[in-house]
């Protein structure tokens, strides 16, 4: 791309460059990031205990490669090559899937519902102050309700029939929580455009740095809150 | 359903009832084919040598997700249960799976391609004399030339590079389709029903049984054989 788009000063070919470096980062770790939950839910959806059910897990994994596909797309409209972007953040989203996979149906369920939307969290916060273009498509393909009910609906109804389930599926979600930090925090210390972007966020906003991070991580955790509750897990 | 109808003579009771029992269990086969073939084919995608190849073959997955939801949906609005409806054909899909997983990326695309190739050859006959709705929908999920041009591409491309994997892929070819045969003629003996939509449509056109059987064979193996040229495997 930059051998042929028009010579501006250096400071604004550096400033344009950054700028869209950050944005093929995010679409970059975004996009890798659906379609191997496209990969990882096809494969736990095995453990479903019903034909229904393993297709309704099926959906979730066919409406993550729709977003998938999405991204992938933006990123070729503005000349960037989707396998090298999403490339350099393979090994932090399969090593947060090897280290959490899960055992059974509802450690399944758990997962697709607490791992998506602590990821959806970040991407959310990640995009809050890019292009609008980008901005609205991220959210467009976050914005995905559907997928939520039927799994909120069967893991309230095996914690209703089962309480002691509770504890053990609420440790498992802190577990989640905590590998997927862990995992964002590599990304960050590798990738300083992309953790800008949070960062930048604050300065545009005039508030220092740590203040915003901490009110980024009140947002986060208070997320993460509602839907523990919606699962009666908290 | 029956139940719920209203009451006609029994001979029409038992040709209503035959007609949608056929209906459903060809809407039943197709929609368990179609999500057993996204299973499979997500698992296949690991195969994929590029990250860029592993996405193409999770799209083609997600397209079969797209077609099993059509058929389920329909299974639905005819007051059928749709895991009722798939569940007589899973051991049979299944065992074809089982009896031919690809050992590479070359088989896993011979066998996309192949595979769903024979699998929609066979839906399309037993379609062609089913009330015009239904027959639409069927060819619908079936008229899907986007996976082919991706899967005949990279497939050309690796026999032109190595002329000796023609033969053992046109062998792959072959057993896949000995084992399709085979599951399939296990489906007609268990499901008469099914097995009469095809020979209830020669009984229609005024020919004999076998002489339409022969007919349909010759269009089935010319159809495998167009495939096999495309190719570059015959």
């Amino acid at each position: 791309m930059s051998e042929s788009s028009p010579a501006g000063t250096p400071a604004e070919e550096r400033a344009g460059a950054t700028a869209t470096g950050a944005v093929a980062e995010l679409l970059g770790v975004l996009a890798y990031g659906e379609l191997a939950a496209f990969f990882q839910l096809s494969e736990d959806a095995r453990l479903a205990p019903t034909l229904g059910d393993r297709a309704a897990l099926a959906g979730v994994a066919a409406a993550e490669y729709a977003h998938f596909r999405l991204l992938r797309d933006r990123l070729v409209s503005l000349g960037v090559d989707p396998d090298a972007a999403m490339a350099p953040y393979a090994e932090a989203v399969d090593g947060f899937h090897r280290l959490t996979a899960p055992s059974d149906w509802l450690e399944a369920l758990v997962k697709a519902y607490v791992g998506t939307g602590i990821a959806g969290d970040f991407y959310r916060e990640a995009a809050r102050h890019l292009d609008g273009d980008t901005a609205k498509l991220v959210d467009e393909v976050l914005a995905d309700e559907d997928r939520a009910e039927f799994v909120v609906e069967r893991v309230r109804a095996a914690v209703d029939a089962d309480p002691s389930a509770a504890g053990r599926l609420a440790l498992w979600a802190r577990r989640l929580v905590g590998e997927a930090l862990s995992q964002a925090q590599r990304v960050a210390a590798e990738r300083p455009d992309l953790a800008g972007l949070l960062v930048d966020a604050a300065a545009e906003a005039g508030v220092s740095d740590l203040a915003e991070i901490g009110r980024m991580f009140a947002r986060l955790t208070e997320s993460h809150g509602k839907r523990m509750a919606l699962l009666s897990l908290s």
